[in-house]
């Protein structure tokens, strides 16, 4: 039977990530594709007491919940953004089941069909998706590694007059850069100036390789105009604590969250007051900040590695600029080189990445790729990296023979 | 700054018994208005083992994990399926964080504006909110005690064509009412003839009064044609097990699994996978079907407790059918009485409940009432229906004076 589906389902992309894990199922690969934190250092033991605690109460913890989630967890996270700069009351924020929860959300409820939003080039893959299946049109703003180029930015608000313009300043997926400050408040001064909201993503924004340096959010630049805000910014617990929690949040002007907490209601009513409850215990007693530096300290040792067993490989025409935190690298090959061709022998050698081109809503970048370089174990990487030049080795070889 | 939102916020309903909640917040009230099952018998002891096994194997339950769900548990629940005569297999079954996501999931991968999708008339509140959210129609089928008529509901697929049937044929909300065999028959061999889906809805089929008695589920009956199901069944362990593990289910041919499972992706990716793993713990380890029978015997003891104090009243015109399970008692007043009218009489006088009026997709229901029996503590049931006794003097005395 024929199934008489909407026309979402036309526009709801699979994941390129999860394809590419779904073809190396069974096989001996190592995967450099996916955006996974190191297991390692899941802080198994404080979670498991965290949990217990939360269920020490009785039955309240299992009962249904507020839609905008834990009241004390949004106070919790209040006091914490402040310290990042940011003045937030808890009914300018909304708990999520992670960022892309958080994205779906808003744009659910801005998009329209034909809407156009501004993305930077390239931009995270899984919103792009999203953003598509509401048969929005994400238009690519010129970027570089110190964020989206002003000018063109304020062209293409001014032609058009997109409904909000989605970012990761801090540490991008994939870029893995991190916006300049004068960039920053070009972006967020363009923005007011045309009436036009800016979606700010911040999953990897703590995990920075320098502990001591700090980027101001988007979020905390535009408060400084002092009125109602102008950004909405996500962020989630999955990189910080563990992906298992499902736990992140929106923070926005109030009528923002409000109409955002109304999508959530019809969407899943609200998020898993247990996993609330047990983050709201993990933050009293645990020392989260002490945790993200060492597992920070750790990426950084793991992307050092991985960086240096490429470079003495000296591909030719392979680059990548060295990222200041975050999980990926984001690799320049020669013009000449298809990554998704070059991803089909790398696969055969028992090694994955994500081609370049899936990020990208124009169909550029196709001789690019992601490497993540948090989740294989670091000493598998020599032979991860082996596997990566055996398989540039097979490529170039085949390209020849035609 | 107004807000440019999307067109479906238009459409996206506030909750009535969240509104209503809202109303009575901080005042002395007696609700009976909410759908909430009874904290005091959550099994919260083995709710903490659960999730104290779940985190017992280190870092694997906190990573990101399959969106269809965690193996292991579809593979259990398919086994519990088999026994109340469902074949199912693990990829004809999507994990989703219960009910109200499996409603929003199959919206969204079904429905685009102006579809027509049939529903019983009264039928569930949130459903009703999310199907127009999508800008679909929902087009009541004439449905008495037993279930839909089956000539208006044929009459109405052919007219219609719609994008499917959703009903909740055993303990509806908020009906309370149990569908005939004869009409289970019937609706599914016209779907099948007309080629319309069936969107089953079964949060409440466990909790019934009389534990031996057993109410094939639609998808049961559809299997009986022996090729690929037409019907979507949902269900949840929020009412058997405890809302807070936010764990619910749809089974379906494996066609529009594979789509709602690329929809559960773009919404959150996947269910929290700590909730999946403490919920296969404690299906293992627990004697669910035990505590469903403790619960259910309860709920019944509370149920006819209300119904006689209310019959001790002898409010006149006032009667309902005495349900055989579920949570609700449906309750028809006089013709001359309005609902919501009643309900202002009744927040004054300190107790809530949910007009009918917001049951229906056309408006009618105004003179009826959804009663909780399961939440409010027995002890405080007399002062409860004293209250509400109040209320209904109050109202004619207005009435009257007007």
């Amino acid at each position: 039977m024929t199934q008489r589906f909407s026309t979402m389902t036309r526009h709801l992309g699979s994941s390129a990530v999860r394809d590419i894990l779904k073809v190396t199922q069974g096989k001996d690969i190592l995967s450099l594709a996916g955006g996974l934190p190191a297991e390692a250092f899941f802080p198994v033991a404080a979670i498991r007491e965290a949990y217990d605690r939360a269920l020490s109460g009785g039955g309240t913890a299992l009962q249904y919940g507020l839609t905008e989630g834990f009241l004390p967890l949004r106070e919790r996270l209040c006091e914490q953004m402040a310290a990042d700069g940011c003045r937030v009351q808890p009914d300018e924020m909304l708990m999520t089941t992670g960022s892309q929860q958080s994205i779906d959300l808003i744009a659910r409820i801005f998009l329209d069909p034909e809407d156009v939003i501004l993305v930077e080039a390239p931009t995270y893959l899984s919103a792009l998706q999203v953003f598509q299946s509401y048969q929005a049109v994400p238009v690519a703003v010129e970027t570089d590694e110190h964020g989206m180029l002003p000018d063109d930015l304020e062209a293409k608000l001014l032609r058009h007059h997109p409904k909000f313009v989605y970012v990761i300043p801090t540490f991008s997926n994939p870029g893995g850069n991190v916006w300049s400050l004068e960039r920053r408040n070009a972006v967020v001064e363009l923005c007011r100036k045309h009436g036009v909201l800016i979606f700010e993503d911040d999953p990897y924004g703590k995990v920075k390789f320098n502990p001591d340096v700090n980027f101001p959010s988007l979020y905390s630049i535009d408060q400084q105009y002092g009125d109602n805000g102008n950004v909405i910014y996500t962020s989630t617990f999955s990189k910080t604590v563990a992906p298992g929690v499902r736990s992140g949040w929106v923070m926005a002007d109030a009528s923002i969250i409000r109409m955002a907490a109304k999508a959530k209601q019809a969407s899943d009513l609200h998020s898993s007051l247990i996993d609330q409850r047990a983050l709201h215990e993990l933050l009293g007693f645990f020392d989260l900040q002490g945790h993200i530096r060492t597992v920070s300290a750790e990426y950084y040792a793991r992307m050092v590695k991985m960086t240096s067993l490429m470079q003495d490989r000296k591909w030719e025409g392979v680059s990548w600029i060295e990222p200041q935190g975050g999980m990926f690298l984001w690799v320049q090959m020669p013009e000449h080189v298809k990554a998704d061709v070059l991803l089909q022998h790398a696969v055969r050698e028992g090694v994955a990445f994500v081609p370049g081109q899936v990020f990208y809503s124009d169909g550029s970048g196709y001789n690019r790729m992601r490497v993540n370089f948090t989740h294989t174990d670091p000493h598998l990487l020599p032979e991860a990296i082996e596997r990566m030049d055996r398989a540039f080795r097979s490529y170039a070889a085949a390209a020849v023979s035609v």
